[in-house]
């Protein structure tokens, strides 16, 4: 039985147990995840922000690219996100000096999203469209949510970024669980005390695998096909990988964050909150550092507050107001086709796994 | 070529390339050190905090125990640390609530060592000895230190936290990197900034090993044949385990210490500057928590003005007080002598390596 012959790519019905982790924020395009599902992996969407029109339409246009499995990526909204008027307009006030560096007109408001809505409509879409496989960050649904999506047969993915979160999901009936290592870039799926949630992989691979029954993927600081067979050696079935597909000509990252991406060195990314109100890894830069040690509001309005700037910022190409997310194996980012990394990475791990 | 034929085992003349890391504070006795150095791997000495006559005595007692390499681990000093007169009363003030606390009688003044010439004594002492490795954490010492350790057959072994310093240890002539990962229990090896210091094994290991052509040796989240297994596919020649060996029957830890390594899980560890004003990761407990977001004093000086309150609570048997270092795979730790921890290792490993 080779590295490839395991109950992931059963479950999946896919070649290799090789994810691209589905991250929000337009990475995902349905070029990405078709390619990667066409590669024998499995393509996966970052839909946690997107509306439920944006998710049926991707859906469409990936399934007019592959007829292989994929997955999609929801948030579990938190019912307890709030904070004071007065914590609102003073971290108004400080963004308010980065609107006018980048010469925003106005005011920015808070703009009033109900996520819960959000997050109903989004789940309507997935049953409707009856997509192969869906996972969860931040935390887990609710149990009608999970049995009536597994009896339409969609896969259930659960994230965990320590042991107790794997076991929590794997009660609440996950088939698969990506464990996420502190090396992952961008947000962290914690959804315990945020303290447990920053486990290397080189520990939580092991541990959440003798924990849990259920096929465990490992996600944070898998690049190459060291990581891989690292990875399976550990007691993981999968993998996910999400920096390496960032850089791939077909991911939706903005051209200036690639090339951040490329630059970047193994000790230049940090942990920040700044962004979103949830801690989150990427390249640090000035928004980062000005931000540091400051009171945020929590995560989505501390996201909410920052997103038009982000944007601002990406128009005018000034990367250092950006979310610029990365793993910490983003030193050993390339530029290539998903092809390309997809081929390296099956025939390295074949190499090293299957001598 | 097995996993256990490698540069390192050549470099040292040991059976297997696995070390146990040098845990400063009395944990590795020379009992514990032979041992490891008796089955087939590399004992090492955590002799930072030692005068330079333990070193000496334990060295002796060393080598009746066994003829085979062992390693001495020294902290190299920083000249620069020093801190406000009113700094230091203050952080006094803080801990005099734990000493009284404690029934600690009087005030404690703070003890006027001078590390730099503890260090020189230290090492006069292992250029007499003529000890077969000698490593080093939280910088590089001078080039003539290293050349006559080097001339007299001493390997030098660096730690680095960063693919940066490895390559800063390459070029000032280490024989072995010691890569330390983030999941590592104890202090941070680091000597660059801060923040550039806590990458994560499944990462810091290849780009490290990439980065250097002399042998890499992984240290951090590695407790079992699984973790070997992974460090040498990652690129890693060797490894080194500091919180496996800790509760081995041989190590010097406090009988509390070591339940309380026995009962903590993945999630219960942090990293702090609490005890000894340089980061350090062990179990969280009351000393750490009341602490957290204070500004503590630079290392040795934090180090100093806690340490007769850690003794005295070691004493009283109140771990709430005590720095209990540990690793993040401190859910696997378990009860064994060194011989069963090796043998499992080993046999483990070449399971997983050598088929």
């Amino acid at each position: 039985m080779g590295w490839n012959r395991n109950s992931i790519t059963a479950k999946l019905d896919i070649k290799y147990p090789v994810f691209q982790a589905p991250m929000a924020g337009g990475m995902t395009t349905p070029q990405l995840i078709s390619e990667v599902s066409n590669c024998g992996g499995l393509g996966n969407m970052g839909a946690g922000y997107m509306s439920p029109d944006e998710i049926r339409e991707s859906i469409k246009q990936i399934r007019k690219l592959t007829d292989r499995p994929f997955g999609v990526n929801l948030f579990v909204p938190d019912s307890e996100a709030s904070a004071d008027t007065e914590d609102i307009s003073s971290m108004g006030e400080v963004l308010e000096r980065y609107s006018s560096e980048l010469g925003m007109a106005g005011k920015q408001a808070l703009p009033d999203k109900d996520y819960a809505v959000l997050y109903k409509k989004q789940l309507d879409v997935l049953m409707e469209e009856r997509v192969p496989a869906c996972s969860f960050t931040f935390g887990i649904p609710d149990s009608a949510i999970i049995s009536e999506l597994k009896k339409q047969g969609t896969l259930i993915f659960g994230t965990a970024t320590n042991v107790n979160e794997a076991v929590e999901w794997e009660e609440a009936g996950a088939d698969i669980i990506v464990v996420q290592g502190s090396e992952a870039g961008g947000h962290r799926g914690t959804f315990h005390k945020e303290e447990s949630g920053m486990i290397g992989s080189m520990v939580l691979i092991p541990q959440a695998a003798d924990a849990v029954s259920c096929p465990v993927a490992a996600a944070g600081g898998i690049m190459d096909a060291r990581g891989i067979a690292a990875a399976m050696i550990l007691g993981a079935e999968g993998v996910q990988l999400g920096t390496a597909f960032l850089t791939c000509r077909e991911s939706g990252a903005h051209r200036l964050y690639k090339r951040a991406l490329l630059n970047a060195g193994n000790d230049q990314t940090a942990v920040t909150k700044a962004f979103s109100g949830k801690p989150a890894r990427g390249i640090r830069n000035r928004f980062m550092e000005e931000m540091k040690g400051r009171q945020v509001l929590p995560y989505p309005l501390q996201n909410d507050m920052t997103a038009p700037i982000r944007k601002h910022a990406a128009k005018l190409e000034r990367t250092e107001f950006m979310s610029l997310w990365a793993g910490q194996g983003v030193g050993m980012a390339e530029e290539v086709t998903v092809k390309e990394l997809m081929t390296r990475l099956v025939k390295g791990t074949e190499l090293l796994l299957d001598k």
